[in-house]
């Protein structure tokens, strides 16, 4: 079997890339960070029970990031992700560069991986980016994990001997949350273990940004979304 | 002034690039690692002396990143930097990749400096990588340093939106050790404050790699080197 990192956030995204790496036959490793997202404990029990639907081969491992973000963000830089006094936009995330953006998240994540493929011998990362939703997050693009790729291979010793790559593999990164629910079913993931509000409140807010336009996709899909919310769903 | 985020590792060639830094009139915010390097407290004891020195805008600040790296790191990858019970090579360091090598340490220093960077508005990261002495070290070559900035630049809001780069400063990538040692010579670099042993021992070894390749720079200087050795050395 083939191994590779699947990096877990909790949400639906990474949760259906994660049964594509496993339908692939893919040796998985989940890997998941909390990095002072305030919705962090949520979005790590879901993580958790996705980790242990999954036919994987080693124990689910955390990164807790909070402490090494807060040296280098100085308070005026932290985003609201990272906040619990200010309240996520909710008035579309189409305006350009969403509120919620930590700044180099992504690479950060990837290196790690890529340090975690190179220890075990992994040639594939799976990450649940996407970039037609959020499309204003910069490293959410194709062009970046592209770039990420090339630099990060350089730096290993494998790649400079022999030109063994690791590659990052973004199954989603090009669907619409719709197809991406779509797919997630076909797959029989278990979308009840996923969350993706926010708020990080025990049942979802169902009007944040990130609720509405989850239940758009399960809504075009004809499916009624199993998490529970707080308020009344169409 | 211009902001410069600049990386400190308590050695030799992060001390004269600080320095050039400094000639260069830029506002100095200085971040060291601790990574689980034998020798971390000597170098972040040398790195609080050196960022003392300079005339900087900020506190220096340090980021431990031993538990982090130990979750994605497994035992049998670890390096020979990170163990306490295997000798460092002391026959040569031309011969291929150094045992000492840590996978993406170079990636992850320089997405937490662009992190960083971005959180103050810095346009500028000064390094020490040097890709002479320690050639086989595939994150301290100028390809890996160019790819790295492009892949991390795209990963950035004012980059998307403007193109405004920040830009990853190796003033010594292409300098031979006594280029870099005649270098700080001239810019009074507090040479007695660096510290360059694999072994973290109060006095140095004199017999490491790392020690006989310092040795030899202030050889080639008719200087002699200010810190003390364990064994006489010429």
């Amino acid at each position: 079997m083939t191994k590779a990192v699947v990096l877990l956030s909790g949400g639906l995204d990474s949760a259906v890339t994660a049964y594509i790496a496993k339908s692939k036959g893919m040796d998985l490793y989940p890997l998941s960070f909390a990095y002072g997202q305030r919705h962090a404990s949520k979005e790590l029990e879901s993580a958790t029970k996705i980790a242990a639907s999954l036919n994987k081969h080693e124990a689910h491992r955390f990164i807790h990031l909070q402490d090494t973000i807060n040296v280098v963000l100085s308070s005026e830089s932290s985003s609201l992700l990272k906040s619990s006094n200010l309240d996520p936009q909710t008035d579309g995330s189409d305006k350009g560069i969403p509120s919620t953006w930590v700044p180099q998240r992504n690479m950060l994540f990837l290196t790690l991986a890529f340090m975690y493929a190179e220890s075990i011998e992994a040639d594939h990362i799976y990450t649940g980016f996407n970039a037609v939703d959020y499309s204003g997050y910069p490293d959410c693009r194709p062009e970046f994990v592209a770039q990420a790729t090339r630099a990060l291979n350089l730096a290993r010793k494998r790649f400079v001997k022999e030109r063994h790559s690791i590659l990052i593999e973004t199954p989603i990164i090009s669907m619409s949350k719709a197809d991406i629910v779509k797919r997630g079913l076909q797959l029989e993931v278990p979308f009840q273990n996923t969350y993706s509000c926010y708020y990080g409140r025990d049942k979802s807010c169902g009007q944040c940004d990130s609720c509405r336009i989850r239940l758009e996709a399960f809504a075009a899909n004809n499916i009624q979304d199993p998490i529970e919310y707080e308020v009344l769903v169409p």
